[in-house]
């Protein structure tokens, strides 16, 4: 196959790679350093700052970081616009467009004659009407999903091209000690206090890790119960640290209450050869095998569901869950399929 | 010269044409009906409720409204951008597209193929910094500027078109009445305390015409005035009425303190034979010819300038007032230049 030039867009908010964690940085980070690797011409519109081995274009030398103030006066502006439109002026330049900058891409790629594929990583249950407005008016351009779950609104999908992880940077232990632990942003549809419950009520130690976003909900909900004794919250980490949590819980609790379109951190506990007991919400479907490499349970059986299921956490093979991220959830895996996703689109569009 | 597929395409504010006065949807109206005339296919990008002899495309039905608070909630939301996307998206079917409408644009027509002319009609001072930033990012796109004066930005203006109005509108009488006229948006910057002051050192009567935008500054300072003997306000009244009102004035008062770029009324007043006392500022020097069909006044000379032009307002010819703007401000006028333009542009375009 002949090598292509790529055009990889993100939004102005953060930079490539990301200081702290951010999903989508970091996809976009493994995505755009492997396609170079592989010989590709990448180049990367993101923020000045950002770091790549791609060719770097940018209106912004920085982010504009992703506060929730920043984002509300943003939105009144045209920056978003204009560096989104940076990349689609170039167009000529490239044999594809790829997308992650979601909405103002849409009708600029529309306009654009050179083929698009747009990834959202996100929901596409949107809040606002006009976004989901925007969306169904550019159904037709090139959409992959990053679960089959994600698929909420009529697109024209075309694959799905699940997430991918750096193995190497999470270990692989088969020996466990005896807590479980609960990796995420600190709110309630991620399922902390369900989290909690379960360590309780089975009286098992609970590691909670991940960011306190909602001060009060972390304050009157989660910081009770935090002793230092059963219920820890060693607070933010850095990713080694991390690995560390994940290769010697005994069950990963991934209690989601909505419909997350991916979620990594079951697949990183997973890649550490921890087990994962989830709601069955979202893409879990998709990341967890029931009964090999965890257990997925309905959201209406409640805790009582989640606490029969981590009974049986002895039973699932922590090499199991490694290989199965090995196989389906590695960053090599996520660039070949996007890899043969590009060819594919280029090859309908000659077609059409 | 072959006729021209040409895209007028407006905000969707406000359909075409007005319900009330509104500048800018006039000018396009008048510009859509004339050059459909002329046997080119025109197709305006308007709303589903705007009534045109031309082709009408368009996403929503209604007009959204000028009301501030509408205009406020809009900036949040994807719908102009939709909307303007809606006309370069079909850019294919146009030899030109001819913008009136502002920001979103711009981005969409420099990725666009088809050559766009863009028309502000507006200043180019603007309030928010990052229409600045988009304007200048764009600054290599064809530009018209509806008076020299407007062209406060360093953009690639290819031609100055001047404002044309229906001059069969606007009746001419050569014997005038003892009053002075005001009219226009009851706000600080248009003058009307100044046109008060003059009237009232010099004992004539002023008919003040035009809507209160502002209360708080209509009720302080203008409304205390209103007595119905020398100071009258007839308020918002036709087109018909407006006419008669222009052509028995004595003079028609435009203290304008800022630069406007271009002020149809006091080509409205000429145009009903009636001379024109103004500020020097903004676009007046272009529009008004001194001492010939007006007087113009430097804003530092105040109200005393304006009286000692007021004084010597018998001096100037009705009927040349009227040729001026048959001459330079006619519709006819406005749609031709606007037509070389076209095909300037076009030509251009094709050497390039």
């Amino acid at each position: 196959m002949r090598k292509l030039k790529i055009a990889q867009l993100v939004l102005p908010w953060i930079p490539i790679p990301p200081p702290k964690f951010a999903g989508t940085e970091w996809i976009v980070t493994w995505l755009t350093e492997e396609l170079q690797k592989k010989g590709h011409e990448v180049t990367l519109f993101s923020v000045g700052e950002s770091k790549t081995s791609a060719k770097l274009d940018y209106v912004y030398e920085k982010s504009f970081g992703l506060q929730e103030d920043v984002m509300t006066s943003l939105k009144n502006t045209f920056k978003p616009l204009i560096h989104v439109a940076n990349c689609f002026e170039k167009a000529d330049n490239f044999d594809i467009i790829h997308s992650h900058a979601q909405f103002h891409a849409l009708p600029l790629s529309a306009i654009s004659k050179t083929p698009s594929l747009h990834t959202f990583h996100r929901t596409f249950e949107f809040e606002d009407e006009d976004e989901t407005e925007l969306l169904l008016r550019y159904s037709k351009l090139n959409y992959s999903s990053i679960s089959n779950s994600q698929r909420t609104l009529d697109l024209n999908f075309v694959e799905t091209v699940y997430n991918g992880i750096p193995l190497e940077k999470f270990s692989y232990q088969e020996k466990k000690e005896d807590y479980l632990l609960w990796v995420g942003r600190i709110t309630p549809k991620k399922g902390p206090q369900e989290a909690i419950e379960v360590a309780k009520a089975m009286g098992k130690r609970l590691v909670l890790i991940g960011k306190k976003t909602e001060k009060d909900f972390f304050e009157k909900e989660i910081a009770p119960h935090i002793d230092g004794e059963k219920i820890l919250y060693p607070g933010e980490i850095n990713q080694q640290e991390l690995s560390r949590y994940y290769e010697k819980a005994e069950a990963f609790l991934f209690p989601i209450k909505w419909n997350e379109p991916f979620g990594l951190v079951p697949v990183e506990a997973m890649a550490c050869g921890t087990p994962v007991v989830a709601y069955k919400n979202g893409a879990v479907k998709e990341t967890i095998k029931d009964g090999e490499t965890g257990f997925l349970v309905e959201e209406k059986e409640g805790v009582n569901g989640l606490i029969e299921a981590v009974k049986k956490v002895k039973e699932i093979s922590p090499e199991k869950c490694r290989r199965h991220v090995e196989k389906n959830f590695s960053v090599e895996k996520m660039v070949s399929d996007y890899e043969s996703l590009y060819y594919k689109i280029l090859e309908k569009q000659n077609k059409a």
